[in-house]
């Protein structure tokens, strides 16, 4: 029986705020406890911190990466997927998701975001986490509406939301 | 010496509206009038109404479709590269652009835009074709500011920036 | 502080022999025992075996499946990484691994065995398993003699080789 | 109306031998005075000869590398498609190929092959190639024996295997 599988996207290391960083080890943190696995793209900024609280939780975190190198992975990922296809990789962060949790954000997370809406993922923004998260939350990507990206206050809301949603999200 | 690559993206089959496939055609046209080579993801929609102009000038057109046959693409390609990497294939469509022309468009065509901002392309939208084109005209992606999509009035002036900007704007 | 991944690779369902089913699901167990990580193409034949077989032992899986659903993966992968790229996905399962053990296969398995030949990663091969296995135990994929495939007799001797070598042959 | 896309193959620039080169180029020509489209990896080596060959003749040639940025494309590609993706780009040039003509070789070609032998591709070697092409002229890749590797004296008897086979062989 698969667990949950909960990506985490956000602000990569250049342009994470201090703020986004403790709300994205918040989390980690409440992914953890809730049993589920931490995927996200597995370097720096707010996937570091993801799944750093993943870690001081006693959670799973895996680290999907552009390189083809172990080493370029943060240190706190339990399992290092080397894709080595580039950024084209946010298209597996988002496949591979139940449901995505984003703070903060530039256009990467918006690509992220994006494959996750044309898969209608539940899609949960933490509030005031700058960026894309807030740009869209509450909005739909296009007009054809699929799913709207939702906002939620803190992180332990945004994990709630996943326990009553995302088993009929995904297919 | 390689000819300019211009892609055009935008609404797919299932939601293109006429008026959008009218601009396609034409930015098509002036595509091929400008000697360049358009590429495009090689379906329906917009891809196949610019592939069309395109031929109809005596262009040459390029599909870079997900699949991996050559039977999906739309009958208007004189190069079909089937990348068989599903929709992850929007990176390597606006990766292989000197430029972009954007008309109406959804998530995907989202992407494509993204990926080409991150990139730093030279992105122009065409006005009042609907979609994501118009919700981006003029605006930035992310809060980096990397590059503005561009908005123009029609087909022949989207083409005209090119010629002045790209060889600058591509690495 | 990661643990070893170990691939396994092999014959898929189409092609499974009896016996490279048990041989497969024999690895499984080994490399659970060794408290390593299976990663695996999530698929059936001895893919499934092998994760069957970690599962029976409290081991941890993965599948790295060429679609974009989670619903083509074997009922036995704790994780699943749906990359939607297709077979292209075999580059991500030896690109992932820190060592590589086949069993049997095809032409599917040759493309694995060969990214992590250019790789330099420590390819292991069991002895009469068929296929691709038996017909490269022992050599070079290519003139320029990188690593050779190594040849055991059984998935314990598999698996001790890469307590041993994994370490200084991952970067 | 698409013309045949032929793909050619080979030896990359550390191994190329002079002989390869000089093969490649002829071979480069024979497409282009078939009036097909030469395509490769648009990197050194065989591929540089060979698009060159085409050039020569008043060819088209794509390159289609592994980069994301056009600079890496050699000089005699008409067209360069940036995948981004790394060598798994080796499954999009044989997908995107009607035929494959192979030019001596080590393991990125052999997975090249490989791709092609999956979708059953014409598959020719040049006789003395080197590398793989002899490796495996005349063989198949796996047990399923589903397309053997033709083996041809030259270039022009290469080219004109296509003629009569590919039609045939593509979907």
């Amino acid at each position: 029986m698969r667990k949950l599988q909960i990506a985490v996207i956000g602000y990569n290391k250049d342009r994470c705020t201090e703020e986004a960083r403790l709300m994205a080890y918040d989390v980690g943190c409440e992914i953890a406890k809730a049993g589920a696995i931490l995927i996200c793209g597995g370097l720096g900024g707010v996937m570091e911190s993801a799944c750093k609280g993943a870690k001081d939780n006693n959670g799973f975190t895996v680290g999907i990466i552009p390189q083809e190198d172990f080493s370029f992975a943060n240190e706190f990922c339990d399992l290092v997927i080397c894709t080595g296809i580039g950024f084209a990789r946010d298209f597996i962060t988002a496949n591979s998701a139940d449901g995505i949790i984003s703070v903060g954000g530039g256009v990467g997370t918006l690509i992220e975001m994006a494959v996750g809406y044309m898969k209608k993922k539940v899609i949960v923004a933490i509030e005031g986490s700058g960026g894309v998260s807030d740009r869209y939350a509450g909005k739909y990507l296009d007009e054809r509406r699929r799913v709207p990206i939702l906002v939620v206050k803190d992180a332990h809301s945004a994990v709630q939301i996943f326990s009553c949603k995302v088993n009929h999200a995904s297919s």
